[in-house]
């Protein structure tokens, strides 16, 4: 019965994902946040039809982990490269502006008296950026292949090597009382070389791979190699203490350059709509509605910290989208697209809550924080975006 | 760090799968026969590179799920119900005869000095039959669109029910102490009434069902839809105590009826390459090989009894074979297909080791016969089947 049980949450999940993400495209909105919906309604916290189980969290975590392989596989690694100076300035200054309002504000609300490390710890939360809905929603619009769409995942990308080395900064402040040199030019070195090696391995060696892969006689070998391949990365990356993702995104990069590609990306499509929208329901699961009720106890004073600390967030972000560097670039739009804190802010909301350096309450708002930049920018991105051309080299949906 | 545990034992997995699958495939044996090799080297019992937990068990039966509606999918249910005298026939003798001879033999060895239900237990495991070793088979071989394929298939299925009422009959009769003829009655009733209502409200209603699905305009609602309708007909079908992948066969055997049979068909390709492989993998884990070693304390015994009771296994279900009426059928085929006992005979040791019926000993005899019985099924069933032709309608793989 144990299966039965699974099977009844998952269907669940899955018809929640398409029904919600069907009304919000009929509404004009991209379905991601008819499914980040689907996820609140139908969570532990408002109806309760399904709990956050072991099995669940991890078919989430694979749709996270198939999504960035799948934006991966349809990325130009030259075109990247091309506005690789945009994203890293766009991403420097989104990590160093919203962590140094984010500092003094919560110094301002007199944060740091709940625990000194809670200001650092506020800013690195909102330093955060998750690649995964704003690729979702630039390929719901289909301007995936546009290049603000590339600063913005190139960008977010770097954001994702910038934001841990930051969470690993500061666990390691909180941890030994100072900061320590050492680890945090280890751990940056660590990303840059995982990602430059992944790459620089991966792309001469992967077509020797998939020749033995296509020489295979037995079904469906393609597409359990470039899964293997995909997870493969994503392990390691998580061996070097970096996220799944970002090894899944080099892993759909380098699998790109291989003549395979098309073939790979006809496969992959099936597992991604099954598996993303898992993700992004799971994702739902974490809000708390309840937070947001002024005349529950302490409820202004969170949501007083929600709306200052939102406000932080957003222009830090956006000023950060005008770093971007080049002519005709819809600059408004990278700020936006990078808005998004979604799993990576929940990460960092949740090891603080674990380390007992912030309370249940900060946690709220920060999860808060974390899902309203991640509800607002899909439709702003919509808006922004919506009188742009549509790329030519867009691909089929 | 779960997520990256858990992914290598995915990756683990899929790779023991491919390479001793193409292995098996280049000595000429089907490659579900190297899957299941793969599943005992890498199994806990043998190299111990995977532990069987909770997630890995999920993909497994939800690769048994796929597996079936793919099979349902690939059915026509006309060309099933013109075999369904045949498949009755052939079920019914390989239901009874088994489980008579079993019973017989068992008291012949003494089986029932170590509990008087052994005798029961017995023959009730040798009157099962998995489906989905011998589907795989004579999909590998091109042969899924034969006379004989339907026959076992169809035979297979009501097998399957019958097997489960057999179960439910033995439970009751340990349990109480008699033969209660109203729960026999009761799972009988419910089992037919399953498969038939499902059909015959299936059929007419799915069109309907994917009319709107088909309406729908975010990506990915036809593959969803499909896979939400097998994952609710295998609930529903638990929730009867009847197997899941009785619920999947006949979700496939509905929408193999719809007009987007062949869409749903490419769409559902992708996720059974990947799950598939992990279902017959993980049937592999159970195995205990030592079992076979005759310098062992008990070996001998356990031995004899595994050659005894195999030898009426496959005895019972070659005469059964001979049920099959017609012409030009190849009956030896039939029987042969009726072989494996794979999942279902694995559920039927884990329920009387769990209920202290049978003893270690005996378990790992009965999982040993389960194995015996699974594994020389493809062969044999290649060998008496290489020389017919291969029908026109095939897929192709």
């Amino acid at each position: 019965m144990e299966f039965a049980h699974t099977a009844l949450s998952l269907i669940i999940v899955l018809a929640a994902a398409k029904v919600l993400g069907e009304v919000a495209e009929r509404l004009g909105q991209p379905a991601v946040l008819g499914e980040l919906i689907g996820g609140i309604l139908i969570g532990p916290h408002v109806m309760g039809l399904v709990h956050d189980g072991e099995i669940i969290r991890f078919l989430a975590e694979v749709g996270a982990v198939i999504l960035l392989f799948e934006v991966g596989l349809e990325s130009d690694l030259e075109e990247f490269l091309r506005v690789g100076v945009s994203a890293l300035a766009v991403a420097v200054v989104g990590v160093v502006l919203p962590m140094g309002m984010g500092y003094g504000v919560a110094i301002a609300l007199g944060l740091d008296k709940i625990n000194p490390f809670v200001p650092l710890f506020i800013g690195a939360t909102l330093a955060a950026t998750s690649v995964g809905i704003t690729a979702r929603v630039l390929s719901d619009i289909r301007q995936i292949n546009s290049k603000e769409a590339r600063i913005i995942l190139g960008a977010a990308v770097i954001d994702d090597v910038l934001g841990l080395i930051v969470l690993a900064t500061v666990v390691g402040i909180v941890g030994t009382g100072y900061l320590e040199l050492g680890s945090v030019v280890k751990t940056a070195s660590l990303a840059i070389g995982f990602l430059a090696g992944a790459i620089l391995i991966g792309i001469p060696l992967a077509p020797h791979l998939f020749q033995v892969v296509r020489r295979m006689r037995s079904r469906g070998t393609l597409i359990v190699g470039a899964l293997i391949f995909c997870l493969f990365l994503a392990w390691a990356a998580e061996q070097l203490r970096l996220a799944a993702i970002v090894g899944a995104f080099a892993a759909g990069l380098v699998l790109a350059k291989t003549e395979d590609r098309s073939h790979i990306s006809t496969k992959v499509r099936p597992l991604a709509d099954v598996f993303v929208p898992i993700f992004f329901v799971w994702l739902g699961f974490a809000v708390v509605p309840s937070v947001f009720n002024p005349f529950a106890p302490g409820g202004t004073r969170t949501l007083l910290t929600v709306a200052v600390l939102l406000l932080v967030a957003v222009i830090g972000k956006v000023l950060a989208g005008y770093a971007a560097r080049g002519r005709e670039i819809n600059r408004l739009a990278i700020g936006i697209g990078m808005l998004p804190r979604g799993e990576v802010g929940l990460i960092f909301a949740s090891v603080g809550l674990r380390m007992n350096i912030i309370d249940a309450g900060l946690y709220a708002a920060v999860v808060a924080i974390v899902l309203l930049t991640t509800v607002i920018a899909p439709p702003l991105l919509k808006l922004v975006m919506s009188r742009m051309p549509i790329p030519e080299e867009q691909s089929v949906s």
